[in-house]
């Protein structure tokens, strides 16, 4: 794990590979997390600000100082086509540190989204341009440009790790994360998770109980469950 | 008020009249609520996780161990159609208990919908299917099998409580919960308050005051308030 | 400031100037905040109850009891057309307030909208009457009718000052409160701020960066700010 | 199950064997709570209002009105020597129900102390009389005397189903509720649980590791633990 | 109600008359909230920061920023024998904003105390100085000197509007606001309702009932209350 | 930054420098997270248990799942003389994962104390044996032995990323994270601002403003601050 540091940006990030962000693109979150062996989520006070939003893509981190977005505009630059903006905070805030304007740069730089531990606004235009932003707050209160963040440092954004080059996936369920190198191997899990769920689901549907399809009876009663009419 | 115990699945209970939850499921929670003279409600907290979900069933009850929703797959036995199901947790977890693949077991069953003091996922899914769910969270954080709770003994959800067999019904309003031995009682003072507000509705729409309607002005004076002008 | 009083109802109060009222109900929230020197906004937790809920007009305030809504009755016949209700409580409370025949009521006499520090019910009837409302809580829990608080009075709502006749706007973003006297002022300020965003977001769209749109590269490396390979 | 019901004060009830509380008394909440098979906890919100503060005692319960502390005039009439006054409340509230009057007046009637799903005040006076109390909350609001709740009828109070003559504890870990008719086998499961934590505690003093006190390597190996240097 | 004002400081203020607040100084919190007609508390949130600590002084108001202290070195100029600091802030925010040099500094100008609406630290140093506290949280982080904020403004603490030179009263039952203007008769108040609970109070533990002494039993037979066997 | 992993112990970590740690133990929290730059800090929910709890050690880090604390006793056996525990879990819970035999356990085996994203019980037994712990609660509710999470792996505990052999050091104004590789440098920088705060209380102390003392005036008028009398 790499250290936290104030005031640096770090230019040369590793991505995950371009495939693998691709095929994770087509899982939900719920399934990835089940693949990564149920790690990387973070905290479900982060949600979508709009039904329907979802992402996949690679981090840019930023570390912010509370009630600043100053380094939200130096990671704009470091955006690449297919990124994702992951935005933690020194200490919790609501404020809104991201609205339209920004959305529009992002955008411009081939930004797929964003994730902030803290408060957005613009919610309306956000919406209409359809660009997704899951946050722990919707707040019209502005930030000033003042002091040093960090950006692509590893960072604690609503308890889940992310390291710069990460794949974040983010919808209805919350946002998973899943480190650079895993994301060929979680994907192929996720796959095949899914794969193996369409028969289950086809099953329950037709009336099967989990309780036979998982064999669970014997566990149960072995454990003391008792029946009683 | 009976006592809640670990490891025990009540299969015979007395559920609600049919035509009293039929008639109950014609009004809103909070006509309902009022009907039953102000008791009965779960928490603010516990909301529908789709914009139109509403349920209106006999409750089969469940007592999960947190991060643990064993007892969810031994409930799916005991579900008959029109039932719902009320999950309760031993202590407070924003875990996700519920996914797609229980739905479609439960729905196989003839289940209305669910009412969970935790958390869900799969939300995509689950407002295809139109599945009603009514929770304290959204999280994709999968859970475990392994420590029994109960189903089907009286639970506390959301700091209602809920016998196996009671009516509960969900709106956009929230969930109330009608004892099975008084439904079909407040759904008749149910049906008495909708019929009593539709004259006042017309009367307070066509510009009468609550003020003079509901002759508030003398005990509002008798109270002390004083006008300035 | 004024003081707080209860049992008081004041009928005559200064409302904003209607022609400011109604330049400000042409910009957001965020931009009036900003406009108004980042003041005024109450606390993120106060939210629409239906997306694309909005509102703005000249405030009736009302300071509530817990679990009573007597002076919403009070209220009504205090209200004007084009007045929005800013509804404060003496203690921290998710009653449901407020439903639809109050609703039925405040629109016969013009109003605009309701703000409620507290709950409100009836969502279903709300949102099909499209009667904007936004409030801390959505609770179907019924209040009494027992003790005097005030009309017209100032208060705080959800941490903001609110006098009566001030203008109140809420959108997506939240709600904020602009002073009577500065209504004008400030809708001018909004109205300059929105058309300076303009050429700001071609320029941004295009890929011009913050960072040069805003000369932000020599204060950032002033500050200390290092950039790693 | 009994029925919560409003307006009602119930005289008789069935206090736990006052021998088995008193054995009750000699145990500890989180010992007590596990001789129980970990049910009967409230929420950890619940704390005592000053370090030292614990009770031990039987329920005469209270459903308190939002705001409204008319009932506790009523309970304390109905309070024996050795009880505990649990009061829930219909709605969420943290005004303060309770202060040094009351608490002198359920003194006198032999009251043991008080747990309440609400706030109270004058925490310097009950602390001087080292009446104890547990409460969610500590504010200097006062309350009015207007609605009918009820007493002696089953609440649920931070979370916790209590009935009427329920033994109550409370101590530095919380709240914990007995059902009357368990007293005394639940006294006996915490005197034999206690007991046998004599032998562990001196054990794991001596530097044995749980690991080999309760035989968990061969469980945690065939769970797939892996040691790495 | 004046207009909150970023960027300027009020030299001048009008202290409550000091006899006045002297004479509050006698009583608690609960008893001045009363004396007020029940107005004027801050928010159960604001805690003293060690048991014991409690203050009573003329307000010196500063409206700080999210995480930026730098309003409160400017208000320590404007700090007189007596006064109590009360510290707003423009978004919620927990930071650190307040330690034990800033407490030097006020002790020195003659400051009672401390109330924000926020975090603060150094609590062990804070504590040795019985310099008294009443704070949302503790919280280490420091915070930076950047932007303006103001002092001796109408503010919003905690829900409570506290104008410069009111009377700010803390102690563990909470902190209330009482207007300067208020002072004397709010003092008065105060003595009055305190003499008049020395005789209930002996009567209560005499053992003579609340229902009794209040005359209760007649309203609440009118209202329904019915005893059951 | 490490991948976090489950069902995994790492034997071998390396510990800061027993001087570096020797030295941070007598500094502060909030002079320490100063020393590293405003870096490092939980989140203020993490309290101590009884007031005076502190401690300072290298961490051994656990993973825990919800509701499990078998890698508690796992955990017992990678602990040495001079270590601290630092727990966090896999999704939020308040649950009771820790009380007086794991404290008599870790105890023996040198360690220092436990902060835990998480609930404790027993606290009566672990103040009488001045065993320090930080915890986010307090809660009786017992915990199973089912799931595998994971020892001296890197973890997120309280919104700060913890490695096994950090220095962790807890007082009351929170707790603050350390990373091993620069304990000896912050050790210094604590040193030295220490240092440095002694001449700055003393001029303070003697009524010298911070205004003068930090040369605040001219950046003040510089912002635009306005005094008025």
């Amino acid at each position: 794990m790499g250290v936290q540091e104030l005031g640096v940006v770090r230019r040369n990030i590793t991505r995950a590979d371009t495939a693998a962000v691709q095929k994770l693109s087509r899982f939900g979150v719920a399934t990835i997390h089940e693949a990564m062996g149920r790690l990387g989520l973070m905290k479900p006070e982060i949600r979508p600000i709009y039904t329907g939003a979802q992402l996949c893509g690679t981090a840019v981190t930023v570390l912010l100082q509370p009630g600043d977005n100053w380094m939200m505009h130096v990671a704009a630059e470091q955006i690449q086509p297919g990124d994702v903006v992951v935005a933690a905070c020194t200490a919790d805030s609501t404020d809104g540190f991201f609205g339209d304007l920004l959305a529009t740069s992002f955008r411009a730089r081939g930004c797929k989204g964003l994730v902030i531990d803290g408060g957005v606004r613009d919610i309306k235009d956000l919406t209409a341009m359809d660009f997704p932003v899951f946050s722990r707050a919707i707040h019209a209160k502005g930030t000033i440009k003042a002091t040093l963040g960090s950006v692509n440092v590893p960072v604690v954004c609503a308890g889940a790790m992310v390291n710069p080059g990460d794949v974040v996936i983010g919808d209805l369920d919350g946002v998973v994360v899943v480190p650079a190198a895993l994301a060929q191997q979680v994907a192929d899990a996720a796959e095949a998770r899914e794969a193996s769920e369409v028969a289950k689901r086809a099953k329950l549907a037709a009336g099967v109980l989990g309780l036979d399809m998982y064999n669970m009876r014997e566990p149960l009663a072995k454990a003391g469950l008792r029946y009683i009419d």
